[in-house]
């Protein structure tokens, strides 16, 4: 981790600032309202209940107002790029911002379709908290500026421009607001492997972010949270289809002390 | 269970009444059309078919009327909230209850969304066999006019005035169709923790209603069933992710003499 | 197998060339495009990751033709019947043909449905390399023109007269491009007790039609991958829960050896 002197924070920190987000979460019990793909949302819902955290995913005009309105922070995934769901991310983000309602993005895909880029751009100019993204939708939202071994740099600036966390994710997970840049390094391959395991990933942060006011501090509990639980479910899974499960029961019964033992985070 | 006089099941009864009922699901294999919520549909599916029983779940609005004309059973499950799945829903209904096939209603959230109360209410005209719900939802349901420790009486009144069965799941399940009135105590707090369950409860009421005129014996048939398929679970997993997969292998093997002492029904 | 004499491949050597297309497969990691129902996304999607390929799920008209563009192949699933998927399918399947990049098409229920039924015959009309589909499907697609015990007869001929590979699982799944024929017997009874189990196949096989130019080979490469997982995954297996997340497991160890061992192919 890279900070000003001013920010008091310390990478050997991190891990416990973590637990006690993990704490909070269990006992706070969040809502998290989550626009998200289709494919995503059973194991998305999932994640949050065995978080601790309370999943609601409606994308009804008529009342996905009340719904984000009541709930504790919203994620806007663009997995699924319909016109009902872009009018729903629209109109849930409105009420989150008027509301102070923390939101997230995660452009799914964006690297792949020019509309969903550009609807990914649109939303980054209503003020996430956080953009959770993997290095290709990383490049497709700076427009390609990062240029080989410049990842830090560029995602320094992206964050710095847009006012906002960037969380970059991949072997290695990097947490930038502007000042302050963390690497993860917890995980497994595995994670690769199973369907919507980023957009969980996403969903977690939704979660960490409803009882963390601090957005960097949040995102870096998140991905510890879940890198950690995939590292225990790998020990124990024979394959995708058994991690898939094991990371469930691994993020449910996740301690304390376990996340701060396997933490690696600099 | 509290009964009148002139009815003669006692639920020292009920769990060789519900063996029976889980016996004719596995002979006849009833089809049960699901309209249902896209968080739920793929564990929904999986629950019908490790009973026995055979989903579809279309909400097409050119083929829904076949479908359910040719289904043993129909839910309508509230829980996506889309125009097309409430014009399916209406659909669907008018041919189940022209062709005299059995219905329920699972009237999801309603607690959190006005427009889903109003057409949950809407649909409660319609006759449903059944109406499965939690706390919250029955609040909504009734107009708030359940008085705290008055939740049996409250549920009575419903029953009998809505002609229906009543279905209120949580710790305790209460089950009344306005004269009879059963408390199922099975199942674990794992339940709560994986999204979908009381959806996939609500299927398999559909699945019990199939084979069971009795609606009120078909709905304590399928509480017992989960609940009791819930506790086997659970003793075998080790969070929310081994759970989802442990309850769908239980149900399936389910055998008469575990679930008659297993069951506690009173 | 039965095939013409100037067709060199005989039953005993498929085994092999199964096993070269899961090595291709894996090398080449192929993007799969599928337009598939809301039930089966999410185990498809994990079906293809596990047996490595790379799965993309988008129906939304503004980019579903830069992502079948940019793929390995397409599927084309029937079970969820919506304006828009017919409209993607179109869209998608025009996209595919003019790029030559192969597409397969999966008529779930489409004997429960006319309309599907008439739409699946207006895309069999589009070239596809592969139809999927079980008995009472068939039967719809071939106008009930099956008699009983002629059933390799009239796949011979229907793959014949469409210039396609018919694809017909069950307990004996069979593969025929109208001169060849081979008849796959692994697999296991609960595959049909877990939902999707058939749309994953179908995936599947659109991943070994992206690495494998002859569709006939392709068709049973996948049959036999699936159906070999399929006897691992049930030896470990409790019931249809655990069976979902062994049979993943089973196909990303799936070795060359014991495809190769465990292959039963005539």
């Amino acid at each position: 981790m890279r900070a000003p002197q001013s920010e008091r924070t310390t990478a050997i920190e991190l891990p416990a600032i973590a637990a006690g987000v993990l704490q909070r979460l269990r006992e706070r019990k969040p809502r998290v309202h989550c626009i998200t793909n289709a494919v995503a949302q059973n194991f998305t819902a999932n994640m949050l209940l065995a978080a601790g955290a309370v999943p609601s995913m409606t994308i009804a005009q008529k009342e996905i107002r009340a719904f984000v309105a009541r709930a504790d922070a919203l994620l806007v995934n663009l997995g699924t790029f319909d016109p009902e769901r872009q009018k729903a991310s629209l109109a849930a983000i409105g009420v989150a911002n008027k509301a102070k309602i923390p939101w997230l993005l995660d452009p799914v895909f964006i690297d792949r379709s020019p509309p969903r880029a550009a609807f990914a751009k649109r939303l980054l100019a209503l003020a996430p908290r956080l953009v959770r993204m993997n290095g290709p939708e990383f490049d497709a939202l700076s427009r390609g500026k990062r240029a080989d071994g410049a990842g830090e740099a560029a995602l320094m600036r992206f964050a710095k421009a847009r006012r906002t966390v960037a969380g970059l994710t991949g072997a290695r997970d990097l947490v930038c607001d502007g000042a302050r840049l963390a690497a993860v390094d917890n995980g497994d391959p595995l994670m690769a492997q199973v369907t919507a395991m980023g957009c969980a990933a996403s969903a977690l942060a939704g979660a960490t972010l409803a009882v963390e006011p601090d957005a960097w501090k949040a995102t870096v509990a998140a991905l510890l949270i879940i890198g950690v639980a995939g590292e225990i479910a790998a020990a124990r899974a024979r394959g995708p289809g058994s991690f898939a499960m094991e990371i469930l029961d691994a993020v449910s019964a996740l301690d304390r002390d376990t996340l701060i033992a396997k933490a690696r985070v600099s």
